[in-house]
């Protein structure tokens, strides 16, 4: 299967999960399950928008006398005072501003005219009870969340977070805070890939660092299908010995693909377990990232609600970009804007064993399975890895 | 003091905070305190990056035939299977990919020559021991924590989140949940800006709902300004009876400006109280998250230790704007895309009360004091609310 054929593939073997219902001042990123309808008006009664005093607007001519009240209701050359927010009298129609007031004992004296519905906001003018205010599938911002708090909704029906198990193979892998010995190396996939799943709105299932063993790795890959809604491994996943992943995917589940067209990530596998997705990832933390990215992330976040648009912007290639016709590469390149021009060049290092070019690289470009060179100068599209500015935690 | 004023006041009067040590698996979005050097060679050994049989590049003559033999070092004429990830036996310099070797017993038939290096990572080739790998300052992605991670590190010193206090005012302010009697309604700040001090990288120190009581609300303000880095209010930041804090700065503290000319969000106060920011903002829902946005956003960013750059796109104004002279506004619009040009149409309701139109709208239009009015066709820049694509968690 082709890169493009793999991702429709898994992306049409799942569905969105169900909802669940969760306290709306946790439901920030969350992806709404079902449209909300306003239960009620919101403002819930008409109100002052600014400190004065309510009044009919018809009684304001400039210098007019009117007798101060206080109560929920005026008549004909009343006025009652009111702060912002407050509930209007009956009767009233407008607010003349403190400062627009001259008060005389009992009476006021109007300095200024206003008209019907002046500093007023009327029951309903922001949204009416029954009105649809938010549609099913919306990412839910901060001030959603304030509306659905204007309602007295305590909680929202949203879409499960996906749950992704994680499960790093390698006999030779150690935690760090563990000594070096010779032949053993940090586990790097871990934090990478928990932090990526987390990012996507989903929980991870960590399942630690599992030896080249195959019973023990079946195990553990059978019970991560049956815990997880999608499982991603890393390591293991090529066709020696020690690459038991794609073995016990092909015994004891479906193995739908492996050895993808694709630099780097080559010999990622993908398949079936107990009816679950599995994504075999190489052990190499940047190929195992850049699969992520382009096979993982989009299945993740359809699982939660979600679809997927990387950013993409257009540049000009500064150096030739050679490829192999038949695989499709993704490209490490840093970006610069000279003259409102967007440039795009090659990193030097595009190996999979080599980490920091990919942690600088601003984005990929993406080279098709028939395009054998992209000269220097010509446009590409670029995935874009790093936000500007900030950075949500 | 002008908008601008104000924001650079506030900058100028906040440092960032001191770092603390954190996990690397709970490091992403914090922002590095200091320069990590690699404090290893990476990879920390020189290691077979495919299957296949280590060997000596000169020994790779098409046809050569080499003893097999296993250990971590090799002489001339002979070749050790290895895996991918294995360190490379001493007196080799290449891998032989399996697919180009046919092993005949003890020997190995070479079917393809290699050239020294092929297939091999070598010690140090992705990061050399005391090489700087990160700058302070840096938001850690999953990928930083990943390179962390492979040199043994388990921890890492980040800038402390700031803490900031909310505190919400308005004896007519209810929280959702309770019945709605007359004249109350629910409290939609807290969710908002919760979320929004979230996003910021921040802790919330949540003061819940204070009545309009002037002790008790000092009381509470105090202690929030000794607990947290920074405090926002909202409501009773006018000048009326009830406006209380603006009141409190001004006795117990400094109160720096109050009255900004800005729509929305006129009446918000900005001071300091036991050497604490604090930020008045408007009751009403949309005027205090506009204010937030353009002043409460940035200061917490930078003592978090970053830099608020909001994203901003160039549009074309479908209809005239009108301001006021001497005043900035900030103008609801929504977005659109046509013949390659972006579109920034303002919405029909652009008052404080309203919020659903500002939770609708893609951006703000910033029209700056000396403006009057932005004709229709006219070029503007519109500060972008919205992601597109999806929302980080």
């Amino acid at each position: 299967m082709r890169a493009q054929e793999v991702l429709n593939s898994a992306l049409e073997s799942v569905r969105t999960l169900e909802a669940e219902a969760v306290p709306v001042c946790c439901a920030a990123g969350r992806v709404l399950a079902e449209d909300v309808h306003a239960p009620i008006d919101l403002p819930p009664f008409t109100r002052a928008t600014m400190d004065g005093y309510a009044l009919r607007a018809v009684d304001s001519g400039r210098g007019a006398r009117l007798r101060l009240v206080r109560g929920e209701r005026l008549g004909a050359g009343e006025a009652v005072p009111v702060a912002t927010g407050d509930p209007l009298p009956r009767g009233a129609d407008a607010v003349l501003r403190r400062e627009h007031a001259r008060v005389e004992g009992e009476h006021l004296v109007v300095l200024r005219e206003v008209k019907p519905g002046r500093d007023v906001a009327y029951r309903g003018e922001d949204v009416r009870a029954g009105e649809r205010v938010l549609n099913a599938g919306t990412v839910l911002e901060p001030l959603h969340l304030g509306l659905l708090s204007g309602f007295g909704l305590t909680h929202v029906r949203v879409v499960r977070r996906p749950r992704v198990a994680l499960i790093v193979t390698g006999s030779e892998v150690v935690e760090p805070g563990e000594r070096l010995e010779r032949g053993r190396v940090y586990d790097m996939n871990t934090p990478t890939l928990s932090a990526e799943i987390l990012r996507c709105g989903a929980q991870v299932l960590g399942y630690g660092i599992v030896r080249d063993e195959y019973s023990e790795l079946k195990r553990v890959l059978v019970r991560a299908s049956r815990e997880a809604d999608l499982v991603v491994t890393t390591g293991g996943s090529s066709r020696g010995e020690r690459d038991l992943v794609p073995k016990i995917l092909e015994e004891a589940g479906e193995k739908r693909a492996h050895f993808l067209a694709i630099k780097p990530g080559k010999p990622m596998a993908y398949g079936v377990l107990n009816g679950k997705l599995v994504f075999a990832l190489s052990g190499w933390t940047a190929a195992a990232w850049v699969t992520f990215e382009v096979f993982v992330k989009p299945v993740i976040l359809k699982l939660g609600g979600m679809c997927y648009s990387p950013p993409v912007v257009e540049a000009v290639a500064e150096k030739t970009i050679r490829s192999r016709r038949g695989r499709r590469d993704f490209v490490r390149v840093v970006l610069s804007r000279r003259n409102g021009c967007c440039y795009a060049k090659p990193l030097e290092v595009q190996r999979s064993s080599v980490l920091l070019s990919l942690a600088r690289a601003h984005g990929l470009v993406e080279v098709p399975e028939g395009v054998e060179r992209v000269e220097a100068g010509a446009r590409v599209q670029v995935r874009v890895l790093r936000n500007a500015g900030y950075t949500f935690p």
